[in-house]
């Protein structure tokens, strides 16, 4: 096969619970060769304790994205700030015009891949070491003229134009890591405390009701057209054609009947039979083809449906909740995260269309248990922040949000307020100081505006409001023995409000179908559904956390278009 | 908050390299509550080195579902086998008729939470340890005469009439921590290798060229009947709605001019002009209802896309690999895991319409580095479900496939074999013990009888076949030396034949837009791709594999509808 073999090639082997962007390499003083590219990542340097001095003399290749280039020495020199986006600093790198024609290397967005020897920095610099390239391998040039995206600040808004180019800056690369960060502390939390993970479907013939509009999953319009060009390749049959066609077999059969008649041979006879099948087989093609129309295929004036690819009318998702339950009442401890989808006008900096959701399902629980483990996974998910991607948390900290840290910290270690929704009604009809747009009254969902002055204002902390009014909340939560109320939970955090919405579910037949009627909901829909009440019923209870919100709970981040990699919504889905 | 706090709750602290179904507990004599259920996990107890016998004695509450219930000693009492999912193995309950009445608790499919005292079984018997009951807490009954899947031996075909209680199965729940332990076992290989995970859209409105047909995401029907309703309500305003209107208009336009021309007061005017301005907004508004119209939208004969929610027509994603790559071309090393669609109407057991994928990308990295992932990813794999599901797979070894476990062992300890598309082309034409049914050529693909062959018969492990002819590729693959092939690989092994599919990309920009003109494929779409070669190319590759694909390859299961959760399908979409 073509290509060097790199100089050495040490396994890059971190503790899985460090995490990547891990502050320690913790492997001595020998570098460490990515194992499926030819040089060594920037992180593992520069993120040592000693800032890469104990690696000082050896020989090394990076690449990377040059963030800020710049010729010096009357054009003798160049030094290059070198990102990889393996962490949020950058690696210096000095290059020799005799090693390289500099022009070509310093503007920004230029990808390069170099050799050289890592050397101490002169002190009093920024940096503490620094590479002295001796061999550049690899070239990518940017015209810094058309650069899309160049070294100037752009808004967040603008780079929502560019989703192809904008993992390059510096903001949304380190979101990119806090992301993939609270996705695997996500699956670390669930799967320490015997969780499985469940693929729930995408593709759904089910409603969880109450959660929203939904996108329609299609092939009618491809295969209407496909038909079309069909039809224009290859007119379909005439009247004439099928008369003519019948009028064949006709006469094929009276051929037979006469070879019969005649005492003909067998094979005669065969011969004659065959032409006559042949004949019919032809017709029935012909009448086949003739029923092919353009266009949407109808019934009754609706679309029929029975034409599409799986026979019937099919959504994406909004919610796993109700699928990932029958795991949950099999195998006990289970969870989905994935994608879900609400086809909702909204223009908000709070909603997309495509989305993620963590759903964990418990048996033999019930809502006390649903809030330990809310409260639990939420604590760990900011401890893993804090302990796996503090630089990038500093870069939020400095560029957007001075108390994103304090906030992670304060979660991690304080435990959650809980008060019933009857309770928080009360605290917030007390309150004087100020005037809330939404009318504040027992049997009325909580606004955000009041969701967030709960735990900012008078707890300063999460809180989780509890047993909520039926009557605001979905059929499948479980009835308390007040008849007012559902067990039903809200994690409320400071910056974002809601983050988590669970209940336990309602696990008694007789009480689940009574609420279906009381609701005006179908029945039949949802005969699978109760069907695990029907059978070896549990008590079970789960939750729903937006990981988007949490991401903006994080990183401080205003605009949730800006937390995920390629947002939806109305009017846009680029790439 | 209700419920009694459980006698003592520690944590289930499992190392997360041992997963969840580890053998040891490792926590000395000590039973391990669950942390966010009211029991002890049953895997916990029996998986203990010692079975169980060190927590003779100690008082716990298990719960699960009956998966053998039999009364005995004249109905003095009844032994259940008892399942809750954390492991293939059953606890054996004993409950005294003094305890409970023995009939609800002994239907298969019965759901119990019960508490009472380890004991050692009597010598002689199959298990070590058993519970005896002291109180049963719940109770959740099954009338066998209607439970959908009793204790008879049912077939996995069958059970997909029932994908909603499959899980409750011995087979589909062994499948789902097998599947549950490769995606963690996914995640844990690419973080530890340092890789970022991307979440890459589901809804997208590029085609990953080749990939196949795609599924259409769309409001436009929903909407249309909504227009419908409205209509219906509310009908549109008549051409004399509109008529009067304008009269109205022209009525407060000369009250208005007669008012100015009479030197009216300055209110006077003022308020002749508010009614101007009302009966304007008035026409408006009727103008725009007089647009609505019933059914689908059409401009020019086709349907007219603006009126969709994104305003252009929308898929789901074939493969994730066209945007994963924006962010290998910034952070260097990533991956996406996520659900990819195909609308073929193939009705095969190797086929879904729905099905997950996982694709890393890595930047500065050739087809050789690519090969050296692929294969450490799959023995990773392997390796890891040796480790930690060895009682599942050996429930599959007992009831499926003879030969999976010792096919894991030969794929995670052998290194694979990497032959040259013209190579294998050449070892296959050399065949002469067998005569295949797809011809040999050089320029043709190979077929799945050729690529089992070649790691089944040929090499007896894995293979992997790189630089195959451009002609069969598509687009993106870096065009070798010779011109006549790419930079191209699949992964073959034992049992499914191509388990992955990947390549290195071309970076070079002139090289990919002749390949793109060379291929008739349209450039536009693809200029934000191109963009990628514009801006600092790298060199990069990636791959792509089918994680149902692993799953079969795993567990020896034929059909890939019995190794997902949900599966879809020509026809079917249930739940």
């Amino acid at each position: 096969m073509a290509g060097d073999e790199p100089p050495t090639q040490e396994v890059a082997e971190m503790s899985v619970s460090e995490g990547v962007s891990a502050a320690s390499t913790g492997s001595g003083e020998v570098v460490q060769w990515s194992r499926y590219s030819r040089r060594v990542l920037i992180t593992t340097i520069v993120n040592r304790p000693d800032g890469g001095l104990g690696l000082v003399g050896q020989k090394i290749s990076v690449g990377g994205w040059v963030k800020t280039g710049r010729e010096q020495g009357k054009g003798t020199f160049a030094f290059l700030e070198l990102n990889d986006g393996s962490c949020p600093a950058n690696l210096q790198v000095l290059v020799d015009a005799s090693v390289a024609s500099l022009g070509q290397l310093v503007p920004t967005g230029t990808c390069v891949l170099v050799e050289g020897e890592l050397k101490k920095a002169p002190d009093g610099t920024k940096q503490t070491v620094e590479l002295k390239v001796e061999k550049v391998l690899e070239v990518g040039t940017v015209d810094p003229a058309k650069y899309p995206i160049p070294k100037t600040k752009l808004t967040l808004e603008f780079l929502r134009d560019h989703v192809h180019l904008r993992p390059r800056t510096n903001t949304i690369s380190a979101i990119a890591r806090i992301r993939n960060a609270l996705a695997y502390a996500t699956h670390t939390f669930f799967q320490k405390n015997g969780f499985l993970y469940v693929h729930t479907p995408i593709i759904t013939t089910s409603d969880c009701e109450g959660a929203g509009e939904m996108f329609q999953v299609t092939t009618i319009f491809s295969e209407a057209e496909k038909i079309e060009r069909e039809l224009k390749q290859n007119p379909p049959p005439s009247e004439e054609d099928i008369e003519a066609a019948k009028l064949l077999i006709k006469e094929k059969g009276e051929k037979v009947a006469h070879l019969k008649a005649m005492k003909s041979s067998k094979e005669e006879i065969a011969s004659g039979v065959a032409e006559l099948t042949k004949a019919k087989e032809n017709l029935a093609k012909l009448e086949e083809r003739a029923k092919l129309k353009a266009g949407i295929p109808q019934k009754d004036g609706k679309v029929d449906y029975s034409y599409d690819f799986f026979a019937r009318q099919a959504f994406l998702t909004v919610s796993g909740q109700l699928q990932v339950e029958t795991f949950a009442c099999a195998v006990s401890s289970v969870y989905t995260f994935g994608p879900t989808f609400r086809a909702e006008h909204s223009h908000t900096s709070r909603h997309l269309a495509e989305f993620w959701m963590v759903e964990p399902e418990i048996a033999f629980a019930d809502l006390e248990d649903d809030m330990n483990c809310a409260e639990d996974y939420v604590q760990f998910l900011c401890q893993w922040l804090l302990d796996n991607c503090l630089d990038d948390m500093q870069f939020m900290v400095k560029n957007y949000d001075k108390g994103a840290i304090d906030r992670l910290k304060l979660v991690a270690s304080t435990p959650f307020e809980r008060v019933s929704y009857t309770e928080a009604i009360e605290l917030l009809k007390n309150v004087t100081e100020k005037k809330f747009e939404n009318k504040v009254e027992w049997g009325v969902d909580l606004a955000s505006e009041h969701e967030r002055y709960l735990t900012e204002v008078i707890f300063k902390k999460p809180v989780i409001v509890y047993n909520y009014p039926k009557t605001i909340k979905a059929f499948y939560m479980r009835l308390n023995d007040d008849s007012k109320t559902v067990a039903a939970m809200d994690v409320l955090v400071p910056k974002v409000g809601e983050l988590i919405g669970g209940s336990q579910r309602e696990e008694r037949l007789d009480v689940i179908e009574r609420r279906i009627r009381e609701m005006d909901l179908p029945v039949e829909p949802y005969e699978w559904y109760l069907d695990l009440r029907r059978y070896g019923t549990v008590k079970h209870c789960g939750f729903g956390l937006g990981f988007e919100r949490m991401i903006l709970f994080a990183t401080g981040i205003d605009n949730i278009r800006d937390v995920i990699p390629f947002p939806r919504y109305p009017g846009r889905a680029d790439l």
